[in-house]
């Protein structure tokens, strides 16, 4: 979150103007705010950075599929990068402009491809099997389907390896040595229409020199496509990955030093080849990561051969420190005004030794009651919750201007149950 | 599963004489399958063998609280060890008997510990703040409340850290020396009344020479609270963590295994020292883990640097190869008449890199269409599951003397976004 959002007031974090203790109190805890002032600077930054060519800024949707969310950056002019049909779905909901919306993925059923056909929205086709289930669920619909090809460039970004997902090894993309076979397949099937080219390298990359690499390899297939099929693509995405600094001394690079990077080999290209497809970038953690900070309350203080303290929101919530041992600053919302007094690893309540949400931090002596605020939380903190332990996840309040509105309710145990049935004979 | 439970027909796999194909048709997929009978059989191995000593087997709830596994195994006279207050919630709810039920967690809320008093059940404390908040809400509701103390024994399993929980950097538990003094301590709290002793050194535990370590230091503790304290508790739980063969060739220990490590020492101990307390033990995932299968279904079949099936099915729905680097044995079961015929690297639907089921297996010729299955996924597979990328999570069926019962729902995209509200001004 930009520090503009941040500031301290009694000794308490206040966010947009709120104090996060009150919002605490409010909604109870734990309890995701989600900043939506923080929302639109982030997609300017990304619309401003790339305005001096054709573009369009896709949001990932998978870092935070809220329909609050949706609504924001469609206002702003957003398109979507969706991955399933219930992401689909709610873009559509949303009111997404359908001709914005790239429908992604590596393994698609039948039901979804139909769903984009029938929607008219664009797939990013993954392999020769999916193109020929295209191609005949298309001919079934007595409709066309509108396709670009997720390429894999063979790139390896800085990142962790869940998360790269350009690499050669990785499940994801045509092999680069395929990509002209397939393009050449595709424009014999007569009801598919070619629209444009895509890849995605990877999540979280702060280094942006193989944001390079990708664009010259997709320049290159741009070009090799026109000239081996007589065939111009209308767009090329060069997916998302834009990393922000989780730690205080990461590098911190903007969609702006992102178009430094790219956007000269991208107008080179086109230059010498009379080619300028639209150029599609795909941001998620970038525009909804630093806007979101989820809110914990201290249940305990264990002093062991480390210092414990132990919250009310684990893995359940915020899965990124266990499975990708992320780094989430941490602060004590009620105690701002006071120096660090102590080393704590912060838990979570959760059945498992990972369930660590922080290591080894100084902060303020904390005591039970004490309220923390883990930032950066806005990007794959909800998205990636589940109910693990028969925990009841957690409310969502978006703030703006001042003002909380709840987004999502708490969920209660009733929800846990509500899908199931205990046979009669077990009665 | 056990074997007797699996066979083939026509070249299906058949679980418990239902054909998993036609299982796959009439209930769709991804689907859970989970088997009663293996469930009871589980269940009955580990009360046989500790028959000989006053002994419970409380289900350790988290490997999958399915309401209907609840009633099968309180219809067995399971007790239930439980992890939060919507575990506690739905282990009364299903007529578990309160006497069997210990309350276990590093990190409760007050509500938790006033529902757990109000309730009736045992808490077990991990800390010195835990037992002074216990206290304090028992006097406010003018009640009592039991307790033992998780210790922390400081022992080393061999198996995942994540899930390596006794040992003694991990955040569970009263450290080893401290354990004399938190007795002391709750002995002067006039509204508490001790009970037992708690441990837990881990999960999924193959080698179990370490329960042995475990049980040696348990009643060493046992001895010296009652010579210091006059105090004779009247339980021992050893938590649980018996593994199961993921693997073909991973070795098989049996409860009547874990028996043998663990009751001489606890019967040598008991004829010396003249102390006998109940033995609780805790397990959960050698109880459901083979009793489940995953079903899904191919959705493409694409070849690159390795053979990547895509399933419909991914870490949303199974989490533990993604999360554990977890083994998991894959059967393609329209195909079961056929021989190996390629490496197929086994991925799901999900955006990350990371989401692969199972890498590198030699299985039949798989194509579209065709039905795996996925073993052993009985224990932390819903439990773990996730709605991540907007996915619904599946149903689950139990099968039962050749009948299946639908015992959760689909969920639909409703489901998503039932708990969301936009706020007006942005509609």
């Amino acid at each position: 979150m930009k520090s503009s959002n941040f500031s301290v007031n009694n000794g308490h974090l206040i966010i947009n103007g709120l104090d996060t203790v009150e919002l605490a109190r409010k909604y109870g805890s734990p309890l995701y705010i989600i900043c939506e002032d923080t929302i639109r600077e982030r997609f300017r930054e990304f619309r401003s950075a790339f305005s001096g060519v054709k573009s369009d800024i896709y949001y990932a949707m998978k870092a935070n599929g809220n329909l609050a969310i949706l609504k924001i950056l469609g206002s702003e002019g957003a398109g979507v990068d969706v991955f399933s049909a219930g992401e689909l779905y709610m873009a559509l909901l949303t009111g997404i402009n359908r001709e914005k919306i790239l429908f992604n993925g590596n393994s698609k059923t039948d039901r979804e491809l139909k769903f984009a056909i029938s929607s008219g929205v664009t797939v990013s086709v993954d392999s020769i099997d999916e193109l020929n289930s295209l191609s005949k669920l298309a001919a079934e619909l007595d409709a066309r389907a509108s396709l670009a090809f997720r390429v894999n460039p063979d790139i390896s970004p800085e990142t962790h390896p869940k998360i790269s997902t350009g690499i050669r090894t990785s499940k994801f993309g045509i092999p680069h040595d395929d990509v002209l076979k397939v393009y050449g397949m595709a424009k014999e099937l007569d009801n598919i229409d070619i629209k444009g080219i895509h890849c995605h390298i990877g999540s979280q990359i702060l280094k942006l020199d193989v944001f390079g690499e990708a664009m010259v390899k997709m320049m290159d297939l741009v070009e090799l496509i026109r000239d081996e099929y007589d065939l111009e693509l209308e767009f090329l995405d060069i997916g998302g990955g834009l990393g922000i600094p989780y730690h205080e001394d990461d590098p911190a690079p903007t969609p702006e030093d992102l178009a430094d990077v790219i956007l000269p080999i991208f107008k080179d290209k086109s230059a010498k080849t009379g080619i300028s497809p639209r150029l599609i970038l795909e941001p998620g953690r970038y525009i909804v990561a630093d806007s979101g900070v989820l809110l914990c309350r201290v249940n305990t203080v264990k002093r062991a051969h480390k210092t414990f303290v132990g919250t009310d929101a684990g893995f359940n919530l915020l899965a990124r420190p266990m499975i990708y041992n992320a780094y989430h600053r941490i602060l004590v919302a009620n105690r701002m005004d006071q120096p660090p007094a102590e080393t704590y690893t912060i838990v979570g309540p959760i059945c498992e030794s990972g369930d660590i949400l922080g290591e080894d931090r100084n902060l303020p002596r904390i005591e039970k009651g004490d309220l923390l605020a883990i930032l950066d939380t806005g990007a794959y903190g909800f998205s990636m919750s589940s109910q693990y332990n028969q925990r009841p996840r957690c409310a969502e309040v978006l703030v703006s201007g001042g003002h909380d509105e709840l987004i999502r309710e708490e969920e209660a145990v009733g929800d846990l149950i509500a899908g199931q049935t205990i046979p009669d004979r077990l009665l």
